[in-house]
């Protein structure tokens, strides 16, 4: 297996996911960062890329320059592929022009500002044939592995209904007045789109009830809420969900939940069975039955299925975290460049990718629109 | 404090309420079971009576029979109120004629089959001048008293959001049809009303969201489901609620989440602070703040306030559940009731009464007609 | 089944556990409360008893009063057993009295101050032909019976490990100089005996390890600590455990971990499974294996064991207490002593007895011998 | 802060901790591998380095060998350290051979075969001026740092009791005898030294309860068992623990505590507050107190320490967990180093070191006397 090289955009000093998508690059070893375009200005992309022991000619201005100059290194020499952690409006057109000039991209989420970039860039990504992650990160956790596993097998039964919320307090008091970076550009639509919270934290909600059921939502019900003083885009937000075998759901969000710090949880209720899975410890997978007692489930552990250990780095009892998770992403996506390179893929990716990407800002979309409408139901 | 005299309606041999009322008058020492009409034949109710060390002639054959004997008993024999835990259709009549004959009421939930008799007995309770009491038991857990009483302080600040949920799954399977007297009541709508698992145990969902945050629901969207083969009642629901001063939240409730036991759960969000409150573990109140970790109340334990500690009968850490609960409210009405009969009462009943229980019914007649327009928003 | 009459002996107001054995012996309705001697002064006494609703001529002045009035009254009024719920020190004298003239006994644990009485009451008992009760109350908690159950089926093989513990943390202070009664007669030596948190609380521990795994503690190695100001007896202490199969383990106890409520958790491990209870959540029993995952048995829940449902009054997720653990014991020696009454006992009694007193005694002083002796191993 | 370079002793294919090692060396970007001596057969080694990227000519037969060529390396080649993950009967031999080259020494633990080759070990580094490290991984988890700082400032007051627990159950069978590379130089006394379950996991409960209380236990007694068959080293232990200021604890360990998968716990109490730690779920540090109630500390979450969060790198609610602890020790090694390199040390090392190691070798020698002399305390 070939070692890896990754340009980033965005992710400078400052930035909170630009240095998740690194430790996530390296922790496996097969990944090396050999050049950014990682701020706004060129000073500042400099000094982040010297502290990050980046060539000081490979620190480049902006995206349009590196992936320029790029092009034009040696193939041994060249990036590989480009990871966009910037905010969402600076998604599309990085992706769009490393796609049309040959570069593979992994994107943060949501896919891009608006529902059209989205579909716009799904034509762009399917006519390249190039590899396109989106890092929704929770379905790499190994025990969301398990859980889907045990749903595709027919363990559960039917699904029949659905419980999912994703709660944060962070932006309870208005943060985004104080300097905070992270908290000003997501209260902002020019830079987040239509949704809010609805966008950052809601979407890994819609994607894991997709990803770990195997079926889609395909109607909701939404009724969004602005907490905080003068927000222009949701902080909260809860629908009704309803999934294409005629299963049921609740999905609740919020970055104003005050004192939750990252609660998602996923219960999936079957008519043979049921799990829950709880971020904040996700090292159990709780799983009920008819006929049996609580079981639960644990990386690596007794009866773990060898998809989920393939998801997990050490033994059972040694917790693993957001990171790993993160980092199983690059890791599968390493692989899959590699068979990619050798022309030899075998089988589909086992990461999120364009697709999950459009399904999300379609998910925005419906609520919005629905919640607009006196949360009416929308189609998805 | 004079010892009371208790009559029952309903709660024969394999009854579950029954029992539990029972228990819960016995625990304290201040209620005696003095008679009742257990069954619905008279061998039966005399076979239930004697099981449990009534006198022969104080089993009667029917509720009616029962208030026209006792009320010829001498004031210092005859019993002085009556429980009702027999099945939905069956609250109205007998509480009606209890209150007609000057018998106090205790009376299960919901607090009858139709709104209209809801309506009608809170006319006939207001104007009998005689207590009515409605078992909503969760309020009276020491540590649900413990957050009603924080939130009411001010504590957490202006409530924005809640997420509740009451998930059981013992409906999973059609337990209607085996012979199981609890489920085949539960789905008849000649037995249960309108409501199913929504009037069974989303009404206690309801309940607690309007007793911990001291404000009434006032607007709802609901999704009702009905799983099970063949049922004409609702065996789950998920529901958008407003609350009169803005809050937001989602209610979810089901008898088909496979593998849940008993799983009430709810979450609180205010501008100050949170709660959340899980019944399976009861003794638990976390806490969550702007300034300062996670806290976590326990009964009788550090910082508790007095009136949770009225709750609770035991130092902290030896757990009380659902009996104890239960057993609070005969507690306090014995306690009401006596000062009652002194003619001295000392500050409102500190149980559910007859307005919860209507408000209870309006939920469910609320739930049901929206889910009926495709979950239009409904006013309570 | 007839109903029974208790007289109790100590249980006045501000006692703890005299309250509690009244709840338990009310709880099932078996059970009447006739008389008693509930304090060291008639005035106190009467006062007492007039709030227990006892006619005033059966509220003793003590109990050799009790015990010889009560023998003179009619078989259908005198009462069946004492309930002696006193200090330590005053446990020997009325058990003895009581057994002596025809009265069954309970009685709280440790059973007595001193081993020689422990020895002696044994002998009284054996010989009286009379029910003997000692109210350990963790072996009537369902999930406890349900890991015996397990247990003594072999499902957790031959067992080799076991860690236990028993901490409090209300003696972290000085407590029993600020006139706090139950802390001052337990670091009393003439009201509590040689042992302090050991007889208190150490002995539940011993108790729960013999019980679950059916082996008897024949060695020990302890290390007691007293770290209050001025205590003369242990208010912790460590100990290394030998069983008689050859396993091995540790129990530990205190009443100076402060901000410990009442954990009271132990763990075994066999070589076919394991097993982890924890009393302050008491409505789980965590089992694991070799070739299965985690396993949670909840009571009353899909594969508890029929036995362990017999120590649990309602339906799985509605959770059971302390309180409900301490009423089984009365409610299994009420059928007990009814089956005594009918001459037919079927089979042996299921709550602790006179042997698990000696038992707990010979623990005490076992303990305080080795830890006088540099943590030698001592036998019992 | 310049690039590292690493050598590593051991870890190729099959090692466990090889791989962790790498990956903790990887996560923060400061540490290049540079080569290895991976295996005992130059194949093997080069074969290992291989899939790690390593160039061909630095994959090394042997550990004298990579000593001896890349000493004569430029120095801007040249590996700056070596990293020790051989069992435990090779740590010596390198770490010495390396100190006496100039290379500083990242071990693996416990330190050495032998307390003779731990004391002569000390010397070695003591007057080798190079930074030595011990890769003890739990004390650089976010909340063990946390404990720590408020141990040392005092908050939970004087320390009296310590509870601490490391069990696995891994070893339950005779997992040894099936090829499988990790248990079987585990339990045996040529690769393992003296201890067995007490060197390879007993150390990190000793050294936990040093780290986190800044006391030493002064002496012990022990109880080592040896269940499984034909064992000749302990897989089990029970001890008791005085630490030097006249607390008293217990500390269990084994790998036959069944279905245990890396349970270790520890719980400090004080006569001011108390905390209570448990690996499995390591994002959370429970505290307890006089006046106040149970309070539960997070990484980054409110009122954490900012000493702990500078062993954190995500915000709260994003689980880290053993990688992360692991990566901790290599971070904070690199920037010492660096700092070293530049002459300008800033205090001392935030990771263990040549004294802990010695500590852990003691502690194994006074176990393994005491239980060979019927549990009689010995001194540390």
């Amino acid at each position: 297996m070939r070692k890896l090289r990754m340009g980033m955009i965005g992710g400078g000093q400052g930035s909170f996911i630009g240095e998740v998508h690194r430790i996530a690059a390296r922790l496996d070893g097969h990944i090396d960062l050999v050049c950014g375009a990682f701020s706004s200005t060129p000073e500042r992309s400099l000094e982040s890329g010297r502290a990050l022991h980046i060539q000081e000619n490979r620190c480049y201005a902006n995206f349009e320059e590196m992936i320029e100059k790029e092009k034009n290194l040696p193939s041994t020499e060249r990036m590989d592929f480009v990871a966009i952690v910037t905010p969402n409006h600076m998604h599309f057109s990085p992706a769009k022009l490393a796609l049309q000039n040959g570069f593979h991209v992994v994107c943060d989420k949501p896919l891009t500002l608006t529902l059209e970039e989205a579909f716009s860039l799904e034509r762009i990504v399917n006519s390249s044939g190039l590899l396109f992650v989106l890092t929704h990160n929770y379905p790499s956790s190994p025990m969301i592995q398990q859980a889907r596993a045990m749903v595709l097998e027919g363990e559960f039964g039917q699904i029949r209904k659905v419980v999912v919320q994703y709660l944060q307090g962070w932006l309870s008091t208005a943060l985004e007045n104080t300097g905070q970076k992270q908290a000003a550009w997501r209260v902002d639509p020019s830079k987040s789109g239509i949704g809010g919270a609805l966008g950052d934290i809601g979407t890994h909600a819609h994607n894991l009830v997709e990803f770990t059921t195997g079926l889609k939502i395909v109607e909701l019900a939404a009724d969004l809420g602005k907490f905080g003083k003068n927000r222009v885009l949701d902080d909260d937000g809860n629908v009704l969900i309803r999934l294409e075998n005629g299963a049921k759901g609740s999905l609740s969000f919020s970055q104003i939940a005050l004192g939750e710090e990252n609660n998602l949880a996923i219960s999936v209720y079957g008519d043979k069975g049921s799990f829950t899975w709880r971020q904040e410890n996700p090292n159990e997978l709780v799983t009920r039955w008819l006929d049996k007692p609580k079981t639960i489930y644990t990386p690596n552990g007794v009866s773990t299925s060898s998809i989920a250990s393939s998801f997990s780095r050490i033994p059972a009892g040694h917790p693993e975290g957001y990171l790993e998770a993160f980092a199983n992403i690059y890791k599968n996506f390493a692989i899959h460049l590699n068979e990619y390179l050798d022309g030899k893929m075998n089988g589909p990716a086992n990461y999120p990718g364009i697709k999950e990407g459009v399904r999300g800002m379609q998910f925005i979309y419906a609520c919005v629109n629905s919640s607009e409408n006196n949360s009416d139901w929308k189609k998805i």
